[in-house]
């Protein structure tokens, strides 16, 4: 069986349009700090009429390819997580096969995963468990993860964001799946679903949202640590992990749920909680699960006994997620993405632990483990070839006046047919497809914008 | 590593109410025969108001997990695969999770696969190399594949259906894949998709699709014969497997892509064609791809050539299809239980191919090999356990005139809220779930009708 199967390279792409969520609180009559202190975000990013989850993917996809040099025969699994829907029966994937059906490979397994954000991971995890299965032909898998979150006016609308993911699959990978830590959280709920199939908009019930995402952190640090527990004869602790990467709808949630973990912990009476922090947790101790999620005393007690580990653990993830917002499939792999990017030379021997969520609802926590790898496939170039810094600088900020006219026209297009977008690529960077139109039968049009990007596999990193 | 991992065991439902496609032929003033012998079909179930996507599959699990004694904590894994779409976001694999949680089992991964009628082999792979992974905890999965074929009225609309399959997969199975020969061919194309959000039909361009299907027929098979080469040392042919199962939108496209197998096999110089069908064939040796595509003398010969062996090696897959129509993804599944069906007690040591195809397009060629295996995981058990004569002969055959106004109801309903059903479950066997109705949310709720399935685990088979 193939050994350390995981992810060998990975590149992000996100729109060069965003608005400030300072601008955004702002003209929205919102309380100041609202959206930056309250949620915790610094930006929004967003697709102009242009740009849709299908472009994304086909530029991240061509993009880690040209990177890394992979010939696209090389190729022998692509999957993609997204709950943007465009089509309800044609797949992202079969887009995506016309990058492929060029060089004569049609032979590639795999189509969409779809539950909320969590699509993914299931793509991620369907990927690692081909490479290690019997069907595997000694071909890379490619997972892609693309997604455009848009709300209603209201209060989710600061929500939002917009990325697309690429993530090649393949043994003695420098970010392995430690396979057998892994717990799930599966149940039926309504949370934020989208039912209303003429909208691109979901219906989101905020407040359960966020109980059932922590009811999920908790339920899957559970079965991970009775797992871990199980294969390693002793107690699994928040020390046992370098970092901790969620799946961030907003940064405030991500704080909480860190903390949360430290909670656990302490009703575990796990060896990451000193005595100072005991005491502090110790007023929480009888609560019900039910109380325990509505408790702002406790919330703040947690969050104040986390905030160191927090700063080290956490904080290196947050970049992206902050910077771009809510990517749903693809945000924990921009959280992952910025820890890459945050931390590339020293992650080295240490293990990361994430936290995927889908509404719904679906969440998985699982662990990997860093080794340096071989060029190109090493975090250092990874983190070189991510160039993430670049794409954020390069980034041009729409006035919310500017940004709400955008979604205006996107209401109007979204499902639509016999339309063409005004082509302008200006702000795209070279090497980036772009919507030019749909027809009378509701077929999409691409193009690339002339230029690419540059080729690291040989390069000088 | 688990060895010969697939199928345990295989459950059926679809809905009790049909109608004839010879009383629906006459209704639409379609020439006498169009439907059942140019499309080959005999009948087509439907769902009414009080059935669904999420009833059927809901049904189908529990009846599966009824009928062989499985503990709801023995699964490990639920994958879906469906392209009826009633959430965009929420996964149909959540909905299932209702009948786990209240077992206290909610760490079951996996999600919705999405690409036409293709999905339900998306989530079978995927199953089958989790149990081939790292990732397997020891534990069962299970795929479930639901649909419900509609299509607006017109020439497509006798190409419906509707069913909801479910399989167990686990190691030492009475059908193990042979993973190593697969063929697959994946592709950018518009023959068949749902950009009309808020209509359940499809947009269908029924030339195409035909065409796109035996295309796709020849690459997998080609894909699929040079693995099968490269392992075995010597040519596949048709001859090599006992039978041929085809995911099947109506009977005809069978037919003609089974000939086609033939046809690639003299064009192959294989052993399967005799003499006298190469004379027949010869006249066809030098048509490009496009005008053996076109040829109707080449469909005629190829079929007669392939008369024999089709009635041998395809024929007995072919009851449930023409007899309840396309069930997208439970398609092909639906063939493959007809076979367990037709021949249960003679497959040990026989070998099948699978052929699934999902518009758009994704498709592949699969191996499976038959032994009888251990009650209650037999194939006689199996077959008994799907009782499809009792299913069949039981079913409700409406006049063509109530079947159009059921669809009319269905697409007012289609994408609702705030709605009650009539709640009318007299039709439907004890223990099918049906819906009861929508609110204001768009929840949806469901009820099971009192009584059970017969548990066979323990019983006289």
């Amino acid at each position: 069986m193939a050994k350390n199967v995981g992810i060998l390279a990975l590149d992000i792409y996100f729109p060069p349009t965003c608005v400030l969520q300072e601008a955004l609180e702002a003209h929205d009559g919102a309380s100041k700090g609202k959206y930056t202190i309250g949620l915790g975000q610094d930006c929004m990013g967003f697709c102009t009429e242009v740009e849709d989850v299908i472009s994304m993917s086909l530029t991240v996809v061509s993009s880690l390819l040209e990177k890394y040099g992979i010939d696209p025969k090389q190729i022998g699994r692509l999957e993609v997580g997204s709950e943007t829907v465009i089509d309800k029966s044609k797949s992202i994937k079969t887009f995506l096969m016309q990058l492929f059906e060029t060089s004569g490979n049609t032979d590639i397994e795999g189509v969409d995963s779809t539950n909320a954000c969590y699509g993914g991971t299931a793509a991620l995890f369907n990927c690692v468990n081909w490479v290690e299965s019997n069907s595997w032909d000694g071909r890379y898998g490619l997972v892609v993860c693309t997604d455009s979150a848009v709300y209603a006016e209201g209060p989710a609308r600061p929500t939002g964001g917009a990325a697309a993911i690429a993530m090649l699959i393949g043994p003695d990978a420098p970010i392995a799946f430690e396979s057998k830590y892994r717990g799930s959280h599966m149940a039926h709920a309504y949370d934020f679903y989208k039912p209303n199939l003429a909208s691109e908009y979901p219906v989101v019930d905020g407040k359960l949202s966020q109980t059932c995402y922590l009811m999920a952190v908790d339920a899957c640090y559970k079965h991970f640590c009775q797992k871990y527990e199980k294969f390693e004869g002793k107690q699994f602790s928040v020390a046992d992990a370098d970092y901790f990467v969620f799946h961030s709808p907003y940064n405030k949630l991500v704080q909480k749920s860190f903390a949360r973990l430290l909670f656990n912990d302490f009703l575990r009476n796990a060896s990451s909680i000193d005595e100072a922090s005991k005491e502090k947790l110790a007023p929480f101790a009888n609560l019900s699960g039910d109380e325990s999620y509505q408790s702002r005393d406790l919330e703040k007690a947690s969050q104040q006994v986390a905030k160191p580990l927090y700063d080290a653990k956490v904080q290196p993830t947050t970049l992206i997620p902050k910077q771009v917002g809510n990517t749903y499939t693809a945000s924990l792999y921009t959280a992952f993405a910025s820890l890459l990017h945050n931390k590339n030379s020293s992650l080295g021997g240490q293990r990361a632990v994430l936290f995927s969520y889908g509404s719904g609802l679906t969440s998985t926590l699982f662990s990997v483990k860093f080794n340096d790898g071989n060029h190109p496939f090493s975090l250092s170039n990874i983190s070189v070839a991510m160039s993430i810094d670049n794409r954020l600088k390069s980034r041009l900020e729409f006035a919310p006046e500017k940004f709400v006219e955008t979604m205006h026209l996107m209401e109007k297009r979204y499902g639509g047919k016999d339309f063409e977008t005004s082509k302008d690529c200006s702000l795209l960077a070279p090497g980036t497809y772009y919507l030019t139109g749909v027809d009378s039968m509701y077929r999409r049009f691409y193009s690339k914008k002339a230029g690419g990007t540059i080729t690291v596999a040989n390069g000088g990193c």
